[in-house]
């Protein structure tokens, strides 16, 4: 060694501070019953392949910069313009662009629980993250949420990991609330949640996030959406990577969005799963949150009676064993307690009642 | 509006200051000889198409989140482990992710001229760049450039717009004469330069960044790799986005960087048409510099033997209305009187020469 650097010392602060995020399991094998990062169990539509192999012979040539279709096409079928629009590598992409464009002091709000990737996107940016701590109801306090003073507030809706859907009314009267800027992060809105985005036309401290890996069946392919005022989209466009999209993603996003009709057929069952399988929790006395989502977190009960974290966990580990993955979330006292179970097609939801019914069984 | 929101004075200040980063002009019709983005003109390897078709059924779910299968085939390639690789959204990705981590006062170093990303990315990060001037001979001053006292010097090596190489005894004289840390930004380095990967084993302090969208004709699909100490490479791995590449990305670009055979032909037919375009203008009597890239930088000369801004504007302006689009950066004393010409097939180079053939006739 001739010249010796120290990776760690000389790293910024807040980056030897950071912890990266830590995505679900991705087991990489067969033979699994994969309900533990809220995939959809539907492929895209059948549209998508040929617009992905129509973008094969382009490869060589740069993508178009802006993801302008993209943006036209969302932006009409929202009732806004493409100015409002602007197309993220994932809607994590987002969610930093907004942290970076418009956090500092005294830092960003989340509520707790949500999606752990909150503190990952304000840590790269050495910003403070405020927590708003839930109580079991997991209903919303608006006025803890203004006091916050959170410089951006992310608000996850429906929310994760509990599925819990917030009223259109209380969005608004957040947004009413708050001086700075509400981001409404809607992944599962389309399996049950009201949309913020008619708001946006009377509040210019709002942006919705939407994402094309749950409803639309692209986790793969890494594309998300938010939609904003003109002058926050081109604030956060400043800072977009200038080819954050590669051609083929954005053709297959879009042959995913113009397919309407496969899209409400996909979701309409995913929906008629969920509640299904819900109702069987329900018949094993297990509580359950209101899902609104394509998940549903639920509170085991073993044959003792017992609930609690060590209840929940067996059942993720005996669940495991048998290859059914779901998720665990054992770090907060509000999440210890239960698992949050994916949906997944008829046969998967039966292979992981089954596998839940031979727990129960054995215990 | 029952709410306003101002999203440029609620936008941090060094956003608020940040020019978006332009890229160059990708007009989305047919007809043009597109010579100004650096983009190779001949397909991927027909591996590719087969890689990205077989991912299609497999898009809803996220992909492998490391990019493990190529961190793996490129240490191999280069005698490291996959622990010293990182893969990003393009390599623009990953010199944001470089400055984020390891840029703080009295900030980054570049030359100038060069890849007009770093501003981008330093604003982006509200950090200063250095400026180390470059003089007509665009030969590196490692005394000035160990003086910038920069946390991190980026050096594109071949350099742009130029496509002049510095030599390896040069990067290693930079290695040693620097505090903080050389990224040597080798996006061009397969078409004649000399990479600095073997100084890894040496020096610490050295990241070398490369591309799949040149040599390897990946421009559309955004991929680029790092190669660094596992402690960099650890430290950049937490500010990556935890599903940066999308799951077709990743298996095209393994499919083209294992085909060793079609890549090999591929830069050495560009290589071939950069030299044969080279003689034509050095009969012209134009200075173009010695290029180890896939583009040629030259300073054209009317019929009245006068060079400077006047004349290679409107010579740019002569082919672009002829639909032959190359670069001009009228920016700076050291550009402004030439053109960069990408490397395209031999019918574009020869389409080239005769519309600048023919403004010479006309002129």
């Amino acid at each position: 060694m001739k010249k010796s650097y120290d990776a760690l010392t000389n790293a910024l602060p807040h980056i030897r501070d950071l912890h990266a995020y830590v995505p679900g399991e991705q087991p990489q094998g067969d033979g699994w019953v994969k309900l533990n990062t809220n995939e959809n169990p539907y492929p895209p539509s059948p549209q998508v392949a040929a617009a992905v192999t129509s973008e094969i012979e382009q490869l060589r040539l740069y993508p178009e910069p802006v993801s302008a279709k993209l943006r036209q096409a969302i932006g009409e079928r929202y009732g806004y313009s493409a100015k409002n629009v602007i197309i993220g590598n994932g809607s994590d992409n987002l969610l930093d662009l907004i942290t970076r464009s418009y956090v500092c002091d005294p830092g960003a709000g989340h509520t707790v629980p949500s999606y752990s990737l909150y503190p990952v996107v304000c840590g790269m940016s050495g910003q403070t993250l405020i927590d708003l701590p839930f109580d079991r109801s997991m209903q919303l306090n608006i006025e803890a949420l203004a006091a916050s003073d959170a410089k951006v507030f992310f608000l996850t809706n429906p929310n994760a990991p509990t599925g819990v859907a917030f009223l259109l009314a209380e969005i608004e009267a957040a947004l009413q609330a708050i001086d700075g800027l509400l981001v409404v992060d809607e992944a599962y809105v389309d399996f049950g949640g009201e949309s913020a985005i008619p708001l946006l036309r009377d509040y210019e401290n709002l942006i919705v996030v939407r994402t094309f890996s749950k409803s639309y069946s692209l986790a793969g392919m890494r594309v998300g959406f938010a939609l904003a005022s003109e002058g926050i989209i081109g604030m956060l466009d400043r800072v977009r990577d200038a080819y954050n999209l590669d051609r083929i993603a954005q053709a297959a996003a879009l042959a995913a969005f113009d397919d309407v009709d496969y899209f409400e057929a996909q979701r309409e069952k995913v929906i008629a799963t969920r509640e299904a399988t819900r109702r069987q929790l329900d018949k094993l006395g297990w509580f359950s949150y209101e899902s609104a989502a394509n998940f549903l977190f639920t509170e085991p009960v073993n044959p003792a009676g017992e609930t609690g974290a060590e209840v929940a966990n067996e059942l993720f580990n005996f669940l495991k064993e048998r290859r059914v993955l779901v998720r665990y979330f054992p770090g907060h006292p509000l999440t210890c307690a239960f698992i949050r179970v994916s949906i997944g097609t008829d046969e998967q939801m039966q292979a992981f009642i089954e596998a839940t019914q031979s727990w129960l069984n054995n215990a």
